[in-house]
């Protein structure tokens, strides 16, 4: 099949469209689970017209498609089952950026950190910031609806989208909201690709939405002997009214990993890391953050308020640093991003040991604890099946304690391929009827990223 | 029909649940055109389990469904042609509230008012705002995805809800989110139900995010002696980077109608008013406060920063009674909330105005500058049919003109029973085709609210 669909490939997009080969796109960030497919060809569009010639004639040839952004997604979203891998590189543009309207138009390809340094140069802030910005696209951002430490205040990218651009089936292109900051004149197709996974069309372009940038944005370290001084701390922040920017957590397995690199040190009995955030001008962000030190301090055995720029990146640095820090330890790991109602992330945070031990694996977690998101994780070695087999079965139940507490089984990385069987768990029958329905709509050939989100239909 | 359906519904819910007679809930504040309905019967369920015993059997019995919130809609969405209303007026428990968690779960027939001032008391703060709080409900503002002044800043009701319950097609219960503030695992159902205007199930309960109340709210007046100069002036606020709570106008006929009426009185040559607010820490307000009375002063003849609690509770009752003042010029009004995006304003306040004089009606307007939302205003004897034919078709100008400027047809109000003809114009014919695949996904026999939002179909 594969030799003649890359000739007709190269007849329909031309021959730079076509990657001569796909060992580069076979994978994303679940490689770190030893998780790889197989794709009969790779496409790299770079314009929204090669994008909808492809997807007409993918549609005709009845020919399964994935789209990609950056690669840096933990659920195997990206990684193939066969069929051709629509990679959004190429489609990078900003398409317009407008300061003094506080909004910015981008082709799907353009990295979140562009997006973030864009923004950044002209006084504006564009908040979502998931991990690894500098290879993450707009495109996979919203497929996803990618969160990171400062959604706790100010949401994730689907609030931060005013309008998606996107071709679904058959080709056609269609917009969802636009240069306009309210809308509601149709049924919300905006809200609803993000999150979507790349399984009811292919984003192209999306309107995105800015605000002045806050002058200071002041972090507020503290550390606890234990976790239940750590999970008091995080309640407090709540309980007296602080709008923290972020309620970052690190556990005791996640310092151990990664604690010895932090900027400054820690001190020897810290077993649970909170990061608050206050932000605004330099007055509001001082006030802010004498508020939460107070708040943080009962029990701490460290709290910092971190002033100089310098040591504000640097924190950040290490913060993004987490998740290959712990992945050094066994070489790969399987982190799942639960979310739980914020008042059960204690009786999760436990989930996730108790997951880990039943099954003999090593577990910690870091995350947004202020969201009730954890990134629960349980150290393999991904060349062992069976270390990857027994950290399935501790994910599974560590899926099962969060749906059982209220929760759900993503928070920001979508369930893909490794996650999607979860999905019939967590829904009711009739809730999970119009999943699937809505996916019939857009997709009723099952084109569109197949095998990945919706669990395979029972009937 | 009608006799035999009564004696049915009371059986099935009991006679308390039955209206003796229906003249109170035919019409919503659509009335201000003249528009009124007319229906079989009247339901007002008054738990969860009633509303899906009482969708399962008018599902049955092909019986249509009009769910009904405080009747405020201003696009005819609770204007029944027959079948049963399904008033929520006595579903209106407050679940749960907890304020050190920052979040309330609410029965759908909860009035906004009422989820305001609880929130107040506990020192937090939900701030979407849409007019007559008192009689609107939770259920109605997400279902009309409501907005008001404060969605400048805050967003829209979209989002602060963290869940949604909805009674759908055969009087199943689904729930699409819940107590968490973040979810990824399933399509964004709870965000399809914002603005789906009782078109895809009824909803029965939310879940509500809030967040600690800003201490001061401290808003902003400048009068301009014309447009130019306040369209000016609103730009300069974004331009200067100032994060406004509200950016509100109103134009001279707006001004002409309420201004009499004006807490401390207005300048004579007032022409375009902007209501800016400071909102945060006493000193954060200060702050803000200075910094928009300097954006917004050059070319104003009236500049007021309003300080006390007093002035500024009698500010914003006024604004609430604007749309009342302006019903009392000719009786009637046909008011049609388009959006565009923000630097279509001026352009789109002229639209307003030469539509009104294309068909011999005085107009006016008034709405969320910052965000592109205008409410321009037809006014009409709403007895005269002449009058509210030619408001229609100076309607029909309006929305062909936002469209052609890149906007919507509604920002907050929805389509209804008025307007839901635009939607094909403002659709292309595949993105069309989609809204109805997602009607017919949740309500294949077309009984909920029927002749709403969607145009009919073509084929």
């Amino acid at each position: 099949v594969s030799d003649g669909l890359l000739s007709d490939l190269r007849r329909l997009l031309g021959a730079q469209a076509v990657a001569s080969n796909t060992a580069d796109y076979i994978r994303d960030s679940t490689e770190m689970q030893g998780l790889r497919g197989h794709a009969d060809a790779v496409v790299l569009p770079d314009t929204v017209a090669q994008v909808q010639k492809l997807v007409g004639w993918c549609c005709d040839q009845r020919i399964t498609m994935v789209p990609r952004g950056g690669g840096t997604g933990f659920a195997g979203g990206a990684v193939p089952d066969g069929g051709v891998v629509v990679c959004l590189d190429r489609l990078n543009r900003v398409r317009s950026l407008e300061p003094e309207l506080w909004r910015m138009n981008v082709d799907a390809g353009v990295t979140t950190g562009r997006v973030q340094q864009l923004a950044r140069e002209n006084g504006l802030y564009y908040p979502p910031d998931p991990g690894a910005a500098e290879q993450s696209q707009i495109g996979g951002n919203i497929a996803c609806n990618a969160g990171g430490p400062h959604s706790f205040k100010y949401g994730v990218t689907r609030d931060w989208i005013t309008g998606v651009e996107a071709v679904v089936a058959g080709g056609d292109l269609i917009q969802a909201g636009g240069a306009m900051r309210k809308d509601v004149a149709a049924y919300d197709l905006r809200s609803l690709f993000a999150g979507s996974e790349g399984t009811l069309g292919i984003i192209t372009g999306a309107w995105l939405r800015l605000i002045p940038a806050p002058d200071v944005q002041m972090p507020v370290v503290a550390a606890y002997p234990d976790r239940p001084a750590g999970v008091s701390a995080i309640r407090r922040v709540f309980g007296s009214g602080l709008r923290s920017a972020t309620l970052e957590y690190l556990d005791a397995g996640a310092l151990a990993a990664a604690g010895a690199t932090f900027p400054g040190g820690l001190p020897e009995r810290a077993a649970f890391l909170v990061i608050a955030e206050a932000d605004g001008t330099q007055a509001e962000a001082d006030s802010l953050a004498s508020e939460l030190d107070e708040a943080l301090t009962p029990d701490a055995n460290y709290v910092h308020v971190v002033r100089s720029i310098g040591d504000q990146r640097e924190l950040w640095r290490w913060r993004s640093g987490i998740s290959f820090a712990v992945r050094a330890q066994r070489g790969g790991k399987m982190s799942e991003d639960i979310v739980v109602p914020v008042d059960r992330l204690e009786e999760a945070l436990e989930l996730g040991e108790r997951a880990g031990a039943a099954f003999g694996l090593a577990t910690c977690s870091w995350g947004h604890a202020g969201d009730g998101n954890l990134h629960a994780t349980f150290l393999i070695d991904p060349a062992s099946a069976n270390e990857v087999s027994r950290a399935a079965q501790a994910a599974d139940e560590l899926f099962r304690g969060a749906i059982a507490l209220g929760g759900s089984v993503s928070g920001e990385h979508g369930l893909g391929l490794v996650k999607r069987h979860q999905l019939a768990r967590q829904l009711t029958a009739p809730e999970l009827r119009l999943q699937f329905l809505i996916k019939k709509s857009f997709d009723p050939d099952n084109l569109f990223n197949p095998h990945k989100k919706l669990p395979e239909p029972q009937n």
